[in-house]
């Protein structure tokens, strides 16, 4: 989010903002967004969930989907939650009938760099310290599920191993909502005979987990218990697949994740309602919020504005080529998020630098939005691009931007969603546009088919969408590669694990680089989310604290109220 | 809980009478006890959490506590949680204003050998299906807390270790509410310089957490940060203590947990309110629900019943020495729950037999009932038996065992109340003797005065209590006694470790032995709970998962209701 004000302007910080902010009880928010009371479940005053088994809809045809995406991230930040909360408000104040869906933060990044992840400015989802804790417990729920599974496995082997699980090719892992380095690899059932069978593990952190993915794929609780059902979570002596089936425990893991299932209602400082559930990782999974929670908002509102994480790259692409083929959710338009800033250092300047005006950089930099536009439409559909303000932008850079747009035949506006609020005028050209584009004919197509092969699916999404020249596998992923022909996985999409901030499997190339491979050092099949990842580089799937974590400053004031959340 | 109907009758499963329950809505329990609109926050239909600094009650004296006990524990089960929710239930028949409060279940044995732990028969507390898995989430925001400490910690240690932490001295370690044997002993930290430091360590399940103990004697949110901040989580390189406050993240805890301390509203099948909040070990600590809980309770009900953890040698004498002096809550009345069978047990019957009638072996099990009896009135209380009534009791049994209290001077009743139900008359005498109890003359006193060496405090118990001729130190445990001298925690009273199943540290041997010794074999300061923990035996801190795992028969049925909970 933007970290300077608009010129003339103090925005307070969003912890004083959203604790200013007179929310409505959410009964209010429930009933205007046309859930039947038998459907909503009180948690606290202001958050609810709602059992999509229980609510009662008019037949008619599901809500547009708006998708938000971007430009590839930059460590300057660009606001993306921020855009889409405030996109939304703008396209409530113009009337449209909308709802929001968003991933559900993390608890370890909140207490590490973070300290928050719902928006920001005046444009948030509120109540956002309780959002960014603990929220209705649907992560905690997930943890205990995915350690359940562990303990039982491992329990298992303890036991006499029946199904002949051979300890040093388990592939799943235990999981913590927590940033700890320390639990990375570890070797666990040290102590002796009754204390286990000694083998090396490690922690990956919640939103990595399979169960994650899995949760978040899910039509309903009988397609959930399936999923987790034909999760692979190992490999037996003689290299067959193991499944939470043949460990028969699907049942007892659905039945922990029954009431998180349900996605969470809250609303924004202007009032717009918003369902907040669940948030895989964006690179070994798919990076979007449920697709229960996408479909419930499509059965109440005409628009729903959710967003995808990462770069368009990673995000809008998986959303494309594997939320929408589990269910006909494909995007009516697709937002890409820019920013001067951002763009700027993709051409060339260096983080301290960005609030520097310089026209020069930010022309050598968009060839980075180009690709992701080109990108965008190579999906059958054309993109509307907003440029997030920030408050060091000058009017020359974002004519320029907004002129670059026009030329390049992209609809474009500035929006302000931050520093005005979506409720406010922030947003109101950019939700005229997105309002057009969901209009405007558009016909959407996934990238490739199903049966093509798994590595001829990865060389397809690198050349095609990161513009590479080709594809090379270590030989660890050719032997898995054989392996996943072998158990019948060919029929999967393709979840690519790279790097966020290029087009390369290279962090520091930014831009949008040619005449590069992309290296894929190892394959995972997850038979339960449903795809391959293909991991290119190195993919931290458990995160570590900084030196001075954002845990340091936070605190309880005398009144009970939260400190250090922003 | 009892395993067998009483004859003639059959009863159903817990979950299913359970399920057949017809629950009124939560808000009707809270106006009906007392609670203003302000204090209750809804979690679904049928929870809510109670915010103490909202709660407006008239100014009254508080309420009087009942506190059930129990003999020694047998693996044969005695049913305490249920004769506390059938004696509440039926107090409250009687006409008296009652309020009960019990701990929470601990989700990994649920999923291990308990499938449940919320009363049974006609005496639970419900939606026991909820209250067994996540409930309001509490103790998952404990298990948060606890593990953000030490990933703070171990990133402490890797950036630069500022505080000289020794590695190799931490007393704390991470935890999850799972039964995970294989995490009992791990090695953490491994993968290199950039992966963290290594050093050997562990898990606990969450109850063991010094965090649950705190949580639970904290009298409100800025005493839990107090407390949170006194925690000794290690030793430094020259052997001082390093707690939280030291490393500055009390702040962050509390606000983990703030949400969690507001006790959690739930009813009886009969319809009588209970606050179910915390839930600590009862051999590492304190083994009762939240302090905030039973004082709660006492602004809103004339009466509250409450449970503390094993039998009255460990759950009582802690709830009187620990407890009761940190807030004045010290019982007006204590229950000891007593069934025939767990006393044919005692005396010398095996577990296979106890189903056969066998007066001899009740008449020799005895005398396990009457030390815990005289160890009551130790504390200047009159106890009063439960005979808590299984189906396969005969009436020559029930009749020996009635005559036997009135010969030793003790009121006594035989209680149905699985069976029959407190809400209906199976506690109906229970509840008379024991309002009686309440208005004769008692005068607490603790057992031991704070200032006494904490050598001799143990020596106290152990002698007084458990009616040992001494107790021996290992090497070790003296070691540790001097640096409790050294640290200056000699004030603080003792937390005994000991096997619930005996009064000495040897869990075969049962009734009531004499001529022992119990062995100390290590001390552990808890300096944030505020009591040094002696450990005697081998002492579970991380349970395994049994053969086959009750989680083998939990699932879902087409309609989303629970099955395999008991």
């Amino acid at each position: 989010m933007p970290a300077t004000p608009p010129p003339g302007k103090t925005v307070p910080g969003d912890l004083e903002i959203a604790r200013q902010a007179v929310m409505k009880p959410i009964s209010d928010i429930a009933a205007a967004a046309g859930v039947n009371d038998e459907a909503v479940e009180f948690y606290g005053r202001y958050k609810a969930k709602i059992d999509p088994a229980k609510l009662m809809t008019p037949a008619r045809s599901p809500g547009k989907v708006v998708l938000v995406s971007a430009m590839s991230p930059t460590p300057a930040g660009e606001g993306k939650s921020t855009l889409t909360v405030g996109l939304a408000d703008s396209l409530s104040r113009a009337g449209h009938k909308v709802m929001i869906a968003l991933r559900e933060p993390s608890l370890g990044p909140v207490l590490g760099m973070k300290g928050g992840a719902t928006g920001g400015g005046y444009s948030q989802v509120l109540p956002m310290d309780e959002i960014n804790l603990h929220f209705t417990g649907d992560f905690h729920a997930i943890t205990s599920a995915n350690n359940a599974l562990m303990a039982l496995v491992d329990n298992h082997i303890f036991q006499g191993n029946e199904l002949g699980i051979d300890p040093r090719r388990l592939t799943f892992k235990r999981v913590l909502d927590m940033n700890d380095r320390s639990l990375r690899e570890v070797v666990i059932g040290l102590g002796g005979p009754a204390q286990g069978v000694p083998r090396q593990d490690g922690f990956d952190i919640t939103v990595a987990s399979e169960i994650m993915a899995v949760f978040c794929l899910a039509a309903d609780l009988a397609d959930l218990r399936e999923r987790l059902g034909r999760i692979t979570f190992g490999y037996t002596y003689d290299r067959s697949p193991v499944t939470v089936a043949d460990l028969g425990v699907q049942g007892a893991l659905t039945l922990l994740l029954k009431e998180a299932l349900k996605p969470n209602l809250v609303q924004t400082i202007a009032g717009t309602p918003a369902l907040v559930h669940g948030g895989p990782f964006a690179n070994i999974a798919h990076g979007c919020n449920s697709l229960i929670a996408t479909q419930t908002a499509r059965r109440l509102a005409d628009i729903v504005v959710t967003e995808a994480g990462f770069g368009a790259d990673l995000g809008a692409e998986k959303f494309m080529d594997i939320k929408s083929r589990v269910a006909d959710v494909a995007p009516s338009a697709v937002v890409l998020v820019a920013t001067v800033r951002a763009l700027k250092m993709h051409g060339g300047v260096a983080k301290d630098n960005l609030t520097a005006p310089n026209v020069e950089a930010l022309a050598a930099g968009v060839v980075n939005l180009q690709r992701h536009i080109r990108n965008v439409r190579k999906f059958g559909i054309e993109p509307v691009v907003a440029i997030n303000k920030f408050g060091t932008d000058t009017p020359e850079e974002l004519d320029w931007l907004s002129d670059w747009c026009t030329a390049e035949g992209v609809p474009s506006a500035v929006a302000d969603v931050w520093g005005r609020g979506g409720g406010g005028d922030g947003g109101d050209e950019l939700a005229a546009k997105v309002a057009e584009a969901i209009d405007a004919p558009h016909g959407f197509k996934p990238l490739y088919p199903l049966e093509m092969p798994v590595a001829d699916k990865i060389r397809t999404i690198v050349q095609e969408i990161y513009g590479a020249d080709g594809v090379d596998f270590s030989v660890p992923a050719l032997r898995r590669l054989a392996e996943i022909e072998k158990n019948g996985w060919s029929g999967l999409p393709v979840c690519m694990a790279k790097t966020q901030y290029s087009f390369t499997d290279d962090a520091t190339r930014l831009g949008a680089p040619t005449g590069f491979t992309v290296h894929v050092r190892d394959l995972i099949p997850k038979t339960g989310a449903g795809f391959i990842v293909a991991l290119t580089g190195a993919v931290m799937t458990m995160p570590g604290l900084p030196k001075v974590p954002a845990a340091l400053r936070m605190d309880v004031d005398g009144a009970g109220n939260p400190v250090g959340l922003s």
